[in-house]
């Protein structure tokens, strides 16, 4: 706060800084993720006109999208809107627009209802899931990148629940409570581990007809270990904390098939297998954003193998330096010779690095390159279970999964979301508290009648 | 606690209550809300065979819906699993699936994927909404009854904001900013309630090109006066009340037709009004759910002008005393010649009273009807903005509020919801806790590349 105020004081106030030439700069924020939110943030009261367009008028606090899809925190509680975080800043203007084009020459985005003149882009799109050209996975294997996406995965997770508790059928019984999650990075081995707390713990005693601990989990991950950024015996301690909750762990494995019934592996060792599953979750391939490949075309920049657009180390890109690139969309060097992974700290330290290299052009002061401060990162695979590196220093059990919860409510925007899901962790630990809802329209009664061809007489 | 545990001994082990003849009696329940889930919870450990049958696996606290459709309130505050409150009471069974028809002589109801037989059935599926006959309006007039209504209500509110603050088109923003509520019951007034106290307090700030102040907002009821149930002094407040936020208030007026972009009033000395408006919310008629339509096609079940079932003061149907009517969908005496009011306390004491009615039964008792315990009701216009009645004593203003408050969250089910939803409340006063997200899925980038007839060229 006090920080904040001692800049507006230098840029706005003090006569000496010449504040008229510095209001007209422009900055166009395309996205209002981690690295977009904050880098409107850190501009506000800096003396630029900003405006942050976005596609959703909200933030999501994606780390966290997990736990929605697997009924413990609500969408409510992870989700911000942009507007409320950026309400304080007269010179930031936040709009609802999907961005589908861009003028590089001109300097104009163009997005659905009007465009927007910038001197300065800042491009934080982010990425969007892939099935590897199998787009017909899809349908069968929701992925994890949006609330709907969220919801979505919730419905049928909850749903194979409730029909399994329904059928007489012990194959379809069996069928409905498999659950395949394809892809070991930390977004599956959170999900394998929510579902095994799940079905382990907390709906125990919930069904009359079926024993929720008689479900399967298998992850499946393509590479020799899961978490494969992580230290061996964290990888291990994974492992055995997943088995402990019933998970099966199938590494070298790759899905090669995925259908409405159905999951066929294909083993490094050239073996398939089929596991006969009707819940598939997609934990696997990412891409680039539509906004990125459209900024990639215009530009010609260059890419890396993974898509990313290859910026330097200020974050820009080479043949357009006043296009910033930052967040998953970036392919930023990581000063080992190496580039920075699609992290959530990342996108922040980025976004407000940008903020900052911005107000010392201002300044006219010389930039300095982007260093990323890793503070570490952390899988939580159930309640006080939890792995992940602080500062370089390994940690798991109990104690890690405090640091974690406390560092993951610390780093949520809004203070009273703070309170709420702080709240929500607890009561999920000592109560009942759970967001397990099938939302969207449930079938009417009427169509259902139809199917079933009952005939009313006409009503009097 | 101790009442149940009483019961439970005197059902369940005394020697001489014969638990066997009653452990057979199949009662079946269809529809969890505050009627069906409030039987199912009294008849936890009673000795009778209990299916709770609804086509959602959650019950919705419906009187705060309005809440979750102005952005105060998240889905999951106001939601509870049935499974989870039922979940201690080994004799009930509950089971997420359709009723489609009922054999009332064979004694069974169809639901999609089974059937369950019944001794006793408790039909307890409530309402939907109707457009007295212009089916049409619905498109552009969403209503209030479930989940999905309150989300797409609050999808439409909030996209006009957005819209509003993009337009360079002063008539469209005025268009954007009209908000018309059809229906001056407490939905209704409620509803507009909270769209005066968002637009006049809890917006004011969040945008650049448009003050939120500026928006109208029109109550329009038919009658001579909104709350038509409320003492005179009540709702001549509860108008005040709605003008201090600049609610314009329409009484004598009718809507007569209603497009995308305008609706029609028609005023009782036969005028009419066009009203351009982007935003028209439903809060009008309702009418019998398809069971209850199904129900009274096969029982031949005498039905009220307002289409309810007619039971007696034990909550029968005349024709098929096993068959017990309650909630909305009931036409209950209420002692004075007329009958009781679509209201939740009315559905939860119903509820309690047929499980009671069912264990005298079980015990030889004889029964006794059904009597209203009325403590009084409330409508909430704004913070600190309140009218209603408690125990017949009139109460309007901050102290109501405060009681309302208390009410309400005292008759949520689960205890941490009760200690969310009061966190809630008091960081949507002290801050800025909302959940005012525009969720289902945007448009995607390519389809409105697509629109616009961007090229790219093909990527490497």
């Amino acid at each position: 706060m006090l920080r904040r105020n001692i800049e507006t004081l230098e840029v706005t106030f003090m006569p000496q800084s010449e504040p008229i030439a510095v209001q007209k700069h422009r900055v166009v924020i395309v996205g209002g993720g981690f690295g977009g939110l904050f880098a409107a943030q850190a501009l506000g009261r800096s003396g630029y006109d900003v405006t942050l367009l976005d596609k959703r008028n909200f933030h999501l606090f994606q780390p966290l999208l997990y736990q929605v899809a697997t009924g413990t925190l609500t969408v409510g509680d992870i989700s911000t809107q942009q507007r409320v975080v950026l309400r304080k800043y007269a010179n930031v203007r936040t709009l609802l627009g999907t961005v589908y084009d861009i003028d590089v020459d001109r300097q104009i985005v163009y997005y659905e209802g009007g465009e927007a003149p910038y001197d300065t882009l800042i491009a934080a799109t982010g990425v969007k899931h892939q099935y590897f050209g199998n787009d017909h996975w899809r349908e069968h294997a929701p992925g994890l990148k949006t609330v709907e996406h969220a919801l979505e995965m919730r419905h049928r997770l909850f749903r194979a629940f409730e029909e399994a508790e329904k059928t007489s059928d012990p194959a379809l019984r069996r069928q409905l409570l498999t659950f395949v999650i394809v892809g070991g990075g930390p977004t599956g081995v959170e999900l394998a581990g929510a579902l095994g707390d799940l079905t382990q713990r907390v709906m125990v005693g919930n069904f009359r007809q079926i024993d929720p601990r008689d479900a399967r989990v298998i992850l499946v991950e393509g590479a020799d270990n899961i978490l494969p950024p992580y230290d061996n015996s964290l990888r291990d301690a994974a492992k055995r904390m997943l088995e402990e909750l019933n998970v099966e762990v199938r590494t070298q494995a790759m899905a090669d098939d995925i259908t409405a019934e159905a999951v066929r592996l294909r083993h490094k060792n050239g073996e398939t297998e089929t596991i006969e599953t009707r819940n598939v979750l997609w934990a696997a391939g990412v891409t680039l954003s539509q906004f990125g490949r459209t900024l990639a075309a215009r530009t010609q920049g260059e890419t890396d193998p993974r898509g990313r657009l290859v910026v330097d180390e200020q974050l820009r890109m080479p043949s357009h330096p006043n296009i910033h690139v930052i967040g998953d969309l970036a392919c930023a060097p990581d000063g080992k010779g190496g580039s920075l992974p699609g992290l959530a700290p990342v996108a922040m330290q980025q976004g407000r690095y940008v903020a900052k290299l911005l107000k010392r052009q201002a300044k006219g002061k010389p930039p300095k390159p982007f260093k990323y401060l890793d503070k570490g990162s952390m899988a939580i695979i159930a309640r006080y279970r939890c792995v992940g590196e602080i500062f370089g220093w390994k940690v798991k059990g109990a104690f890690a999964w405090l640091v974690w919860s406390l560092v993951h409510i610390a780093s949520l925007i809004e203070p009273d979301q703070r309170m709420t899901v702080t709240i929500q962790w607890l009561s999920r630990f000592f109560g009942t508290s759970a967001d397990r809802l099938i939302t969207g329209n449930p079938p009417k009664t009427a169509d259902i009648q139809a199917k079933h061809q009952v005939k009313l007489p006409s009503s009097k």
